[in-house]
């Protein structure tokens, strides 16, 4: 696989399908591991990162679960094409602003990538779109034991995993689940949410993870803490937690389909309108009129398109993707007309 | 000619033709005038103001000019009809209200119209698209010299024609000139020239005459002086000022063009696009959005619609004219949804 090929593939979590999808964009587990024998990622030189890096290809080349993985060397990939997976979310900010020893393995349908020599010797995200919390976790969770069978994990039987940043040791896992929340926040009812969220030792973010504001109704909920209970447990309460959530986004949908139909049809009709004309969009406000958009289509409003459209839509526009439909750098306001035109040529 | 027939006609003055008709949307004259020996309206009793109004029916009769025109009494039009008129600039709001022996005389083209008994016996008006102050002139004076051969206008050598307000006394004239700015708001020079006005002794007002405020770029300019000079003075004045700004504005629309294309471009196809798509719409964001897509038209960007469709929009989207439509009457938010629905039908 080229990354250049991935531009006009649709990554499986960006389907639109999948259980309660209508609500929950995606799901998505990731686990902090950590070699023995080896110092943290901060820690290790060059040598000792090089070797772990050699490791990981091995093992990625001669097991048959990974063997339709490519592994991209970050010092062979271009700002945009980093940006690029950014965008994708395969792998972190962070991560993609270094290059030394780093690699992000990615399979062909984007569900499983794993970032080498991040703030963690490994981190291994699964991400499938809807609200499929065990299944994700059903994979990851082989993932995990196929590579324990290749190499020494670090851990401690009282501790669970080591990892560099204390929050992550025990299980080593964050759960998250990307939900889409209008009604929540058109009926002002999201800050009582949010903070039943925080009160249970969830954490909300935006669309690109830690440190990123939530815009155009997306929330992404996740674990806060690791250590002291099984994956299972953590699982079982963010699982009861997201269905309660759920439950709340549709009747309040059903609420303001049924109180103030004309005032919710009229802006979901003129966000699709602006993003079918506009000839300047920036992508914080394309990622409101897209919200709205989805909106729409989840409640049969608009029927030209379909949510799998919609989240192409919200992948394509982003910075490093434009800049690779271009081939060429793009300045901000260049970005903000090549948006516009792609909007259009998709709309039409 | 029926009321409910003007519903499918495009009044002459919105036929967006006409010199300077890119910036110019009508001209428009009135004269006021009184017969000898009877009382100000105001002050005249119900015999009297029955005789003004039989007197001015017969002229209207008998005389060639006004043979295609159609006598309404007040007392025979609904609330909802009077609106109409208002709407279609045909009388006056002030006028609308009372019927005692109150009516409109329109001729099948709605270039001429004469109100009977408003706050002068006569107001006669001329109204024609484009920028057209002397042919407007003609037509009234053609009309004013018919009705002068027929009555007799109360005139005093030294103050001209004598009127209810003193403000009107002298030529008793006031010409209008409907312009429409927005690369001047745009660029915030009209103040500026707002104020350039004023100084100069003419009144800017809104839409629908004195007292309303200015919307969507669209200003009328007339002259506040009537005594003292000439008509040909006061058109003449008139004629240089309106001349300044449509070349303020004309130069401004090519400034903006050449430094703010793309900006320009994403404001106007917006407005389109919410035109075409909103489902809850107001007449104040109605006649932003008009002014827009107009500039558009005008600019040669969208090639669509033309500068009559836009014209006829705005008329058919006033409240009575949806009342009209509808054949009921509508609250402010039905009529929201009515325009909304109005809007997408003619522009899909």
């Amino acid at each position: 696989m080229k990354i250049n090929n991935l531009i006009n593939h649709t990554t499986e979590w960006l389907r639109g399908t999948g259980p309660n999808s209508d609500v929950v964009i995606s799901t998505r587990i990731r686990l902090a591991r950590n070699l023995t024998g080896f110092p943290f990622p901060h820690k290790a030189g060059k040598i000792q990162s090089g070797e772990i890096l050699k490791t990981i290809k091995t093992i990625v080349s001669s097991v048959d679960l990974l063997k339709k993985t490519t592994v991209f060397a970050l010092s062979e990939l271009s700002g945009i094409d980093r940006q690029f997976l950014v965008e994708r979310h395969l792998m972190s900010l962070e991560f993609a602003r270094a290059s030394n020893n780093k690699a992000i393995i990615i399979d062909d349908e984007e569900i499983l990538a794993i970032m080498v020599n991040e703030e963690d010797h490994l981190r291994i995200q699964v991400v499938q779109s809807g609200f499929n919390l065990f299944e994700v976790f059903n994979i990851i969770n082989k993932v995990d034991d196929i590579l324990s069978q290749e190499v020494n994990f670090a851990f401690l039987p009282d501790w669970g995993y080591l990892t560099t940043c204390p929050t992550n040791t025990g299980t080593g896992m964050r759960a998250s689940v990307m939900l889409h929340l209008p009604a929540l926040v058109m009926s002002n009812s999201i800050n009582r949410i949010l903070e039943a969220i925080a009160k249970l030792s969830f954490t909300t973010r935006g669309l690109y993870g830690e440190g990123t504001k939530a815009h155009g109704n997306f929330f992404q909920v996740s674990n806060q803490v690791s250590l002291g209970h099984t994956e299972e447990e953590i699982l079982q309460n963010l699982n009861g937690l997201i269905r309660q959530v759920i439950g709340q986004e549709k009747s309040m949908r059903e609420v303001l389909l049924s109180r103030n139909h004309a005032f919710l049809e009229d802006r979901i009709w003129r966000a699709f309108g602006i993003l079918k004309s506009a000839h300047l969009i920036s992508s914080e406000e394309l990622i409101e009129l897209l919200s709205m958009v989805r909106l729409g289509v989840d409640l049969g409003m608009i029927k030209e398109i379909n949510a799998r459209t919609v989240n192409e839509l919200f992948l394509i526009t982003q910075p490093a993707h434009l800049q690779k439909i271009e081939e060429k750098k793009l300045s901000a306001r260049e970005r903000d007309l090549k948006r516009a035109e792609v909007l259009r040529q998709k709309l039409q």
